[in-house]
Formats: C-alpha cells, sequence, structure tokens
C-alpha cells in the first residue's frame, strides 16, 4: 500500500482532523437508545449541492434505507444525510420503505427547504419498524445544532455507533494543481451483529473537491473492493451495510480531472482502506487483526477468493486466538477455497516467518513463532502460490471465546 | 427422508448389529497414540474380491491415502482396507506417498497373498510423516486377528477414532427378490479439526451384495450428496476426508439390478444420512444439532447453496447456543448465499413455530420457541422460499464457547 500521502490517523488527539469544507454536522439523542448520554441520530447538511455515489450490501433481504438510497445515487444534487443506531428498519414491509423516505425528506427539506435531496441510513435491530415520532423529533433538533467544526463531526461518528467501542473517522488533504487544498473525511462504524440482530457496516466519505457524480460512483466502487470489501468479521454481510460518497465543490468547484484526479483517487483508496481496517480492529471479543496477503495467483479474483476463504474459516480463526502458528489449518483452508493452483508451489509465511515451503512444513521454532503472535495484536500472513503476478491483501479477526460469548449471552 | 426401512441405530445395544459376509476385521495398538489402552490401527480384510468405489477430500491440499486410492478407485478387486489415526500422512511430500502404498501393499499382502489390491486411510496431524515400523508392525499383529464378529467391527470403528467421543456405525439389511438377505454396514469418524491439525472424515460402506464397480461408484457418489456432503461443522474439508464403499457379493453372488437396485440404492442413502449425522451429532464442544429444511427453490444447486451458508454462519450457530430464535440472522444469512430470490416470498420456521412470513416477522411468544431450542439437542430450521420445488437438507451444529476453547487451547 502506499503510505506517501501520510494518512492522518485522526484517533490520535494531537493529530490534526481536517474538515472538508461546506459541511455542517450535528447529532443528538432521540430516544433511541437506553443512554440518555449518548448519541443516537446524526445529521449532515451540505451548503452545496454535492454529487452522490453508494455502494451497498449485497444481501438480497435489504433494508428499507439501502432500498431508498440506490434510488437515489448516482446523483449530482444531495443536501443531507440522516443516520440513526439501533433500529436497522430492516425486513419492516412497505412502512419500512415510507419511513426511510419520511427520514431522507426532513433531512433534505431541513438541510435545503426541499424534499429528495436527502440520504439516509440506518443501523441496529432488524424487524422492528422506526419509533417514527421521535425520529422526526431528533431530526427537527439536530437540523439546530448543524455546525461545522471537529467536535460535530466527531460526534457524528458517535451517533451511528452500535456495539462500536470507539468512534472510527479518517480524514485527509492534498493539494491540487492550482494550489487550492481539498479534503477527504471519512466516518465508519463496525461490522458485527450482537444482540440480537445488528446490521451492520455504515461508512461515509465527504470531500470538498468537485467530482462528476459518475466519476464519483466509479471511484468508490473500486475503492470499496480493496478496503470494505476486503475486510471480514464473521462472514455474513448485513442486511444495511451501506457507504456513501458526498463530493460538493466546496473547496474547488472545478471538477477534478487528469493528474488530480489521480492523485485523489490513490488518497481516497488509501483512506477507505485505513478506515475499513478500524472495523475489525475493533471487532467485538476479537484478540487479533490478521492482515492476509494473497501473493502469485493467477488473477484477482482468485486471490481474493482465496484471502476471503481463509479470512472466515474458524479453525484458522480460533488457532490465532490460541496464538498456535498452525500452518496446517491455513494451508488447508486456501486448498477448499475452489480455486485450482498447484499445491508444490504453495508457500506460507506467519509474522515473517517461514512455515511451509513448496508444498512442505519446515522446521521452525513453534515458541518463537507462537510468542510473535501472543505478544502482538497484528498477525501477519503471506500465501504465495507461484501461479502469476496477482495479488491482494484482506483483513479479518481471531475468533475468541469473547465472540462466541457476546453473540450468544446477549439479552434483547 | 423415508423411513420405511426401519434403519438400526446400532448405538443402541439392544438393537442387532449386522456384519456382512466375507469380511473380517481387527484393530490393534501400533504405538501412535499415547493411550495403550485405546486402537490406533484397523484393518479389514474381504474373503472374495470386493468391487470398491471412492469418494473424496476436493481440498487441492490433499493426503497421500487420498492420492494413492483415488488411482486404485473403481475398482474389481479390492481385498483390504487398513486405516490409521494419529497421523494423517497428509503435506508429507514423496515419502508420504510412497508410504501410503506401503500400507496398502502390506495390508492387501496379508490379506490375499498379493499386493495392489489394499486401500487405505489416515487421519491425524498433518505435516508428519508416519512411524513406518510401528506402522508394519501394527498391520502384521492386526492381521493375525482378523474376525467376522460384531465386536472386531466395533474395533475397526474406535481404531479410526480422534477426537470423536463415540465409535460411530450404523447396519441394516434387506431382502432380494431372490429371497437371499443382504447387509449393508457403515462406520465413520468424525469431522472436527482439533489440536492441531486433525484431518478428517473417514467413512467407510461394507456390503455382502454384488455390485459392479462403475454401478457402485455412481450409487456412493449420489449418496453422498445428501449425506457426507450436507454435513457442516466449520466449512472446513479437510486435507483428508475419504468415504470408500466395497461390495463383495458374499452374500448373493449376482450383481444387483432392476428392483433390487432400487430398494438397494435407497437403503443406501438412507444409512448415509443417518451416519453422516452422527459426525455433527458428536462435533467438538456442540451443544445442538442444527436440520435445516430449504425448501420450494429453483433447483437443488440453490437449495445446496443457501442450506450451506446457513449452516456455515457464526452469527446463526452463535444463537443457537444462546438458545435465541433469532430469525433475523437466518434470513439474513440466506440472503447473502448468492442465490437470487425474492425476499417477499420468504418464510422460516424454527422447531415449527413460524418467526417469519412472506418477507416480515411474524408476532411470536419468544420465550417459549427460546425453551424450545433450550430443552432440545436438536433445533429444526425450516425455510421456505416459493421459487419452485427444489429442496435439501443440511446438518450443523451450534457454535458454542468449548467449541473455541477446544479449537485453541490445546497442546500438542
Amino acid at each position: 500500500m502506499e503510505t506517501s500521502c501520510g494518512l492522518t490517523h485522526s484517533q490520535f488527539n494531537f493529530m490534526t482532523i481536517h474538515i472538508p469544507k461546506g459541511y455542517r454536522f450535528s447529532a443528538v439523542y432521540a430516544g433511541l437508545k437506553s443512554d440518555p448520554y449518548s448519541f443516537d441520530l446524526s445529521l449532515l447538511a451540505s451548503d452545496f449541492p454535492a454529487s452522490a455515489a453508494g455502494v451497498f450490501t449485497q444481501n438480497l433481504v435489504c433494508g428499507a434505507p439501502v432500498q431508498y438510497d440506490k434510488k437515489h445515487v448516482p446523483s449530482n444534487d444531495v443536501r443531507a444525510v440522516v443516520a440513526n443506531t439501533r433500529y436497522a428498519n430492516a425486513c419492516t414491509g412497505e412502512q419500512g420503505l415510507v419511513d426511510a423516505e419520511t427520514m431522507a425528506d426532513a433531512a433534505s427539506l431541513l438541510a435545503c427547504g426541499e424534499t429528495g435531496k436527502g440520504l439516509v441510513m440506518s443501523t441496529g435491530v432488524i424487524g422492528a419498524l422506526l419509533p417514527m415520532e421521535k425520529i422526526k423529533n431528533g431530526i427537527d433538533n439536530a437540523a439546530t445544532r448543524l455546525v461545522a467544526s471537529e467536535a460535530a463531526f466527531i460526534n457524528f461518528a458517535k451517533g451511528i455507533m452500535t456495539t462500536d467501542t470507539i468512534e472510527k473517522y479518517v480524514t485527509q488533504q492534498m493539494k491540487l494543481g492550482t494550489g487550492e487544498i481539498i479534503t477527504i473525511a471519512g466516518i465508519c462504524k463496525g461490522a458485527a451483529m450482537i444482540a440480537p440482530n445488528l446490521a451492520t457496516m455504515l461508512a461515509l466519505i465527504l470531500t470538498d473537491a468537485a467530482i462528476e457524480p459518475d466519476v464519483a460512483q466509479e471511484l468508490l466502487h473500486n475503492a470499496a473492493e480493496n478496503s470494505f470489501n476486503s475486510i471480514s468479521v464473521e462472514g455474513h454481510t448485513s442486511t444495511s451495510d451501506t457507504l456513501l460518497f458526498l463530493a460538493n465543490g466546496a473547496a474547488a468547484a472545478k471538477k477534478l480531472d487528469g493528474d488530480d484526479l489521480i492523485k485523489f483517487t490513490n488518497l481516497l483508496n488509501e483512506l477507505c482502506i485505513e478506515l475499513a481496517i478500524k472495523i475489525p480492529s475493533d471487532g467485538e471479543g476479537a484478540s487479533h487483526l490478521i492482515t492476509i496477503e494473497v501473493e502469485g495467483c493467477e488473477d484477482i479474483a482468485a486471490a481474493r477468493t482465496i484471502a476471503r476463504k481463509v479470512a472466515e474459516d474458524p479453525l484458522v480463526k480460533t488457532a490465532i486466538f490460541g496464538a498456535d502458528p498452525n500452518w496446517g489449518r491455513v494451508v488447508s483452508a486456501a486448498g477448499t477455497a475452489g480455486v485450482k493452483f498447484n499445491p508444490k508451489k504453495l508457500s506460507f509465511y506467519l509474522n515473517g516467518f517461514e512455515l511451509f515451503q513448496n508444498g512442505e512444513p519446515k522446521n521452525f521454532d513453534k515458541k518463537t513463532v507462537a510468542e510473535s503472535i501472543k505478544n502482538n495484536r497484528n498477525t501477519n500472513f503471506k500465501l504465495t502460490f507461484g501461479e502469476g503476478n496477482a495479488k491482494t491483501t484482506f483483513w479479518t479477526t481471531d475468533l475468541t471465546t469473547e465472540y462466541v460469548r457476546l453473540n450468544a449471552d446477549y439479552t434483547t
């Protein structure tokens, strides 16, 4: 991964948070969560018509907000995004669709005086209708508090949290050829389903650059592939996974092109990866973030299929929880991915130690490798196949007793 | 499932165990396991040349015994099967292939005086070479103890156990049109990988009926589809999964055809299902056997894809461990299977209670349904799609803290 852009890890307070121009944010307690000191509804207004793009869950059982947004992107005139936690508004029938539109329109109206220019994201339990009075009051309340500040930006991130232990965001800036500075900011919430039906990944990327809607859609689609579509906690794409991208041109009105567009594309890709990794890093009950590098495949599809299979294998995931350098489970999982390869050309490295070389186990000091797992929150896998030049990277978590406890012993 | 044949669940001592004619069995302690009071090597001799068929793991990283057997079935003249536990002889390179052949030939030679008529199955850790002196001595020892008895048959089943808590077998008889009685007997060991690389499912079906090798291969392939290929504990096909089928004609020399063949096919299918279900029933750390019925799909492939996705979803599996009637996780898992269906026609029943009807949740008494999960070791899912007439059944286990503990905190 290119790191030349010097991503700002905004979790660290001493680093500057860059807020894109022309956006205002707020979050309120709308009475959805039980804790009155939390935020449960977030609102965003764009002071200029924004190009908007979206990438959504592939789950056929998808939430009403997903169905609504899908019809409204790509767009060249979005002015508001409203998001709530606690209720996903999924499996809620026709009423759910009405409610999603009501939310989006309420946000749009308050942001720009017109309906039809809002997008909506909901996360939380599925199968329950939204408490629309609370939602509408929450939106009204949030609209009175919209401000362009770092604190309000962070509050927006807090207002969409479910079981996340920390708000998740990344911001970054770059200079255009004209000398103008533009900003990208990303917010997301975590991928895990708990207590009893939480649905799941929401992410929002904002920029004050100007981008054509169709270009924005293409950039987002590509960026998602190597970031949000390359993470897995439990191999379950929720009913409500949503990634939105707004570009309002507040910092530079000319649509990005040429070198600026290339540079922006790279920055967007990096930012999406940084943001996406925060999700398994904060996975429920996880004790390790596992980075899976798959190299030397015939094509990208093969590399991704193998990486995902390894990432979702419970035997691999429990072994890392147990700090066991279990090359056998990893190569066996790769062998079941349904991708043809010659096992005699397969090698496997764990935290830089070569454990398996050209189809046969190598002698290695098990204790040393086990210690390297035990003493680090990050574990690195590298599988090399010698079949071609395609490679990919995937991220997942270990599988822990705490994960099972959290996902079984919850209460409604 | 048809139950007209009245399968004998041979685990119950008061039921008769039927041993097919013309086979002799033994099991010995060859010094592979640490417990000298256990069996770790099993041998079978057929007194007549047996037709033999096999179905094997699809894992590209497959063990030497799998590679050997694949080359030797279908066959019209198999006389011996040798099996060992503790070492899977997988990822063992060229020496592993030599060792597999040495085992098979030693067994063949002792059974009939010739090499080339033996098959071999190994289960246990992968990546370690077989201790061939112990193995050869074990085979010699086992050959002196071959007998046609119920006890020897059961000992064979004991000699292939790894983490199984109980030996697994089913036997059944049927009458041919000629009045002759023929017997089918099946033995298997469990599907779970533990400490540190156990590999995995072994099964052996024996009959004293006479069947053409190609017919035997076709029957076995079809029977496996709805039995051994319809169970999943952790979605991981091991390096060594092997299902063998021998038919020696000792009870009826005429090759099966017509109504006899149809009746035999049904009995074989039922027996394979009964045998296969024993594997998740005895899954490591499992507290529930989950039966997943998928109905109303466009085709069998669609039904199987959905059933497998639900069976392997950790959120579904943890919910059942927690005795939670979590319809949301089940329908959401179905939605991610990659099979097209109309969510508005999807209904879901748990233990007979309809929780989700035509795309929307139903009101139900959560406590009653939760109690039905908590108070039974078996949980039943039924998903109906209204897209066609194809249906399938799949079996899996819940995902428990004990499973994770067993698969993480093992020692070598």
